[in-house]
């Protein structure tokens, strides 16, 4: 089940076949800025391109200059703040995608030719995005070149996060500010990376791992626990870089998989003391 | 004295209980693309949208698809990159925003519910602004959960910085290129942070501090001075990484409040020597 | 030879001198939203802005939303991604700039007046990106203070840089994702920074130098040679850091100027071994 998203061809092709105005029965019809289908529930700004080829979902919300590239599907409920660039990628359902975000341009690849130029190496496949995912502001993904760049349902990731080209990430995943992912990294789930966490290409990391922020990932990491440090480095002890960090003990939650009943008492407690001071 | 900040909601609702054309006496009309209201007076750029419900005062410039939100007031004289998105927010006056800035977004908070999904934590209050602020191009400013995001008067941020949501900032303060601010974090007035310099959650840093580029504040700091290094600790004796970083000779200047004609004297020589290598 | 950059006065010029409506023999014609000059075969979104005294030439693609400011020449065949803001810049041929890419907005310089305040120091100069250029999405490139702010030709730079105002960099230079270069800051031809570089203001390095994800260069680099860690130092023995980094892989070919028939050989090996992991 990888993490139920969308085969990208099928879902366009299914549309495309209706006469030029849309599947009406289906409740599709064609955006007139751009040419690209869209549900009759959506919402979409008068400025928005849909560009042809794309495909927009029941009840989604797409605010001012959103760009929607032509090989994109965006499902439905899916909320894009303004000037949001989206194109080579498919979106599963029930996501937010915040301001300026750029999703699906070229990865950084370029390979020396005969005569010692830097040449391009082609970017030509997608990003593959699950269902509830929440990508905050001028947030970057690259699409893949030999492997598409994929995101699991339910991962939440903040501002400004690099996410290079073929990079793999699995569910329930929280990346703070600023983290960096380089290129063809593989990231399980359960894994909350503290802010500005940088990840080396190629490197991978096994689910149920919390790093502390500005940590850097040089080697693979084969076994849950909270690392920290330039280069990470396994934490023995509990460590205050974890402690206090709320999402971490969020993620320490859901790692622990403490029995319901002792949870709601948790999350209760949780919910009282941040009220306090989260 | 709250950084003279405008208070969001009488200022709004004062010019809204005017003729559904906007208060002419006061010399606000409402914007066709958005129908916010707008002083007379302000240049703003044809493709610009201003909601509903916004406010722009007198002599502001809104650059080219500036994207001004419901809960918003722009203060007068503000001048407003291009493709700037800007909401749940009020902004002073005199400031300058910069391309692809995006403020008054979610923050980054989750819990978890009963059944260990990862659910949103509401975030519904405001980024406040205070007069003759600048922020450079792609920053992102996200509006608070449990208390509003507070920047105070004067103070400066260059390009491609991160604040998180409910993080105060005082007056005079001065941040890099790629700063880090944390969520909840308190950062009094004339501080100087260096490029990429990282801020933990929850910290806070009292006023007349200077931080070395890179570094990375894990503890509250409660004395003024220069500090460095990951984690910051106070430096002793000058250290190089300030002594060049005109910046933070700026800040110096004023940390040490020096009589007015002995600034004199030192402005003309920095002057001077800044026209020679700044 | 300054990386064959276009004289930004003569070009504008010599265009404007024509008839109001452009200069017909030479294929130019007035942008209808904004007035600038563009050639009769490059592809304009129609909600592209080119403002009065810009020049677009042959064959440059715009995306939609792309703000193309008055002092700004755009080269032949440069492709530009959507909501890309680019002013006071001249761009040479064939670049590719993504989407969300700011260039010539105002760098980060203040002074200290006689009354205590923090002054805007004038940021009038502009930002010349030579041929061949690729720049990742939500790059920012500050406009120049006391000298133009270069950029050589064949460089190409990644996702969420931040490159100061002043700064120059050589040609055939390669920055990954999230690099950070401070103000004045000086680096020469076929110089490789890995992930999230940082280097501080003022300081220069020599060509042919590579280093290390995550390293902070804090004083000038005068030898070529690989160097990495934070005061980045010097590495006697090849350094795992670089030995799996593709990127450094392809600028060891370029450094070590291998004869041609070796390269051929050595090419061909690098793209089986991408194949299967590259």
């Amino acid at each position: 089940d990888m993490c139920g998203i969308m085969m990208l061809g099928k879902d366009v092709h299914d549309l495309l076949e209706t006469s030029s105005g849309g599947n009406v029965e289906k409740g599709f019809l064609r955006w007139r800025n751009g040419g690209g289908m869209y549900h009759r529930s959506a919402l979409i700004d008068s400025s928005a391109l849909v560009e042809f080829g794309a495909v927009v979902h029941q009840e989604a919300i797409l605010g001012a200059e959103v760009h929607i590239g032509s090989n994109t599907v965006i499902g439905s409920s899916v909320k894009i703040g303004p000037s949001t660039k989206i194109g080579n990628c498919s979106i599963g359902d029930l996501c937010v995608i915040h301001n300026g975000v750029c999703i699906g341009q070229d990865g950084f690849g370029f390979y020396v030719d005969d005569n010692g130029n830097m040449v391009k190496k082609p970017q030509t496949l997608n990003v593959k995005i699950g269902n509830r995912v929440e990508i905050g502001a001028n947030t970057c993904i690259d699409r893949g070149s030999w492997r598409d760049t994929v995101i699991g349902d339910d991962t939440k990731i903040d501002n400004l996060v690099q996410i290079g080209h073929n990079v793999i990430i699995g569910k329930c995943c929280l990346f703070c500010g600023q983290v960096g992912i380089a290129g063809s990294a593989e990231i399980g789930d359960f894994v909350a990376l503290g802010g500005r966490v940088a990840v080396r290409d190629h490197v991978s990391i096994v689910s149920k791992v919390r790093l502390a922020a500005n940590s850097c990932v040089t080697k693979n990491i084969t076994e849950p626990g909270d690392y920290g440090g330039f280069p990470a480095y396994k934490k023995t002890e509990p460590d205050s870089a974890f402690a206090s960090d709320k999402h971490c003990f969020i993620l320490q939650k859901i790692l622990i998989q403490v029995p319901i009943h002792q949870w709601r008492r948790q999350i209760v407690e949780a919910q009282i003391s941040s009220k306090r001071k989260p």
